[in-house]
């Protein structure tokens, strides 16, 4: 199977760091042309499941903008410029827990959106995290730290209760890997 | 916790049915006011994991604009104008697998992105699923359908084989569910 080609990339909207939008001309491997292809460009992102020595995840309630009422969180953020996944990992789990954690697991790294871009995420569970500071929570977003044991955050999972789709993701890897390990 | 409020939505960028982008006006909690906070909109979608008789997952081998190489990949797609989600999943398993399901279980339906819109995903599992025609692929991408054992599937998706989000959430899900039930 063969990848579709980049032809020419044209910027059509700058909003600043957070959004930009192309549009792309790519051609097929049959050599159709597509014109006019959206792509969106904004930051890459980490998720971050942190587990405490005693088996437990570290979890936020919280608001988001897109989310009705709260959801269920992983810890998350986005890169800063130029700035390498597993740093910003354990930058993001030092502010919004005050954790650090001695094993680093690396999940996966993908794109949010298949077709049209709109930045990376990349997926860790940090392994014996133990509070060393308090969190600097500098997110706008309201949000409260709970511990709960593999069962409690699978059994919230499946009833919904998480409600973005990176954050699944985030939940489901972590709790499939730490189930067989 | 209270959710963010939005004041005034502005279009700014149109370019069909799969991209628009609007910036939003939106008061915090704490009266707060935040100008220009983008917003994209594009057309929600359904994930489909097909089951068989036989406990084997239906899942595709196949490319994607945004991902390098080739991805493993459940059924999806986009819902047609005021589809309503279950139809849609109905539809795209029939016309990509050439399947129907006797039991349908829903596992989720939240925004791809938090902060900044981008659609919805709505996660099916299709139990008993057997195959009544030919699949009509009219998707532009490449691919090839395969069978696999839950075990073969876990694998593939820890080792980093499924590379997008939204696929790794749905076969994900999909897992926890299937190992529970």
């Amino acid at each position: 199977m063969q990848q579709w080609k980049t032809l020419k990339k044209e910027l059509i909207l700058n909003l600043g760091r957070f959004l930009k939008v192309e549009k792309h001309t790519i051609q097929l491997p049959d050599g159709k042309i597509l014109y006019d292809w959206p792509w969106v460009v904004s930051p890459d992102y980490v998720l971050v499941l942190p587990v405490t020595e005693n088996k437990k995840l570290l979890l936020f309630h919280q608001t988001k903008y897109a989310v009705e009422g709260t959801s269920l969180a992983p810890v998350g953020g986005y890169l800063e410029p130029g700035e390498d996944a597993l740093a910003a990992a354990k930058r993001e789990l030092k502010e919004e827990t005050g954790c650090e954690a001695a094993e680093w697991i690396r999940l996966g790294n993908c794109p949010n959106n298949g077709n049209h871009g709109g930045g990376s995420g990349n997926l860790f569970i940090a392994l014996h995290a133990r509070k060393v500071s308090e969190p600097i929570i500098d997110d706008l977003e309201e949000m409260e730290l709970v511990e709960l044991t593999l069962e409690e955050a699978e059994k919230k999972l499946m009833q919904g209760e998480v409600k973005v789709m990176g954050w699944m993701t985030m939940i489901a890897m972590g709790l499939l890997y730490l189930k067989n390990s």
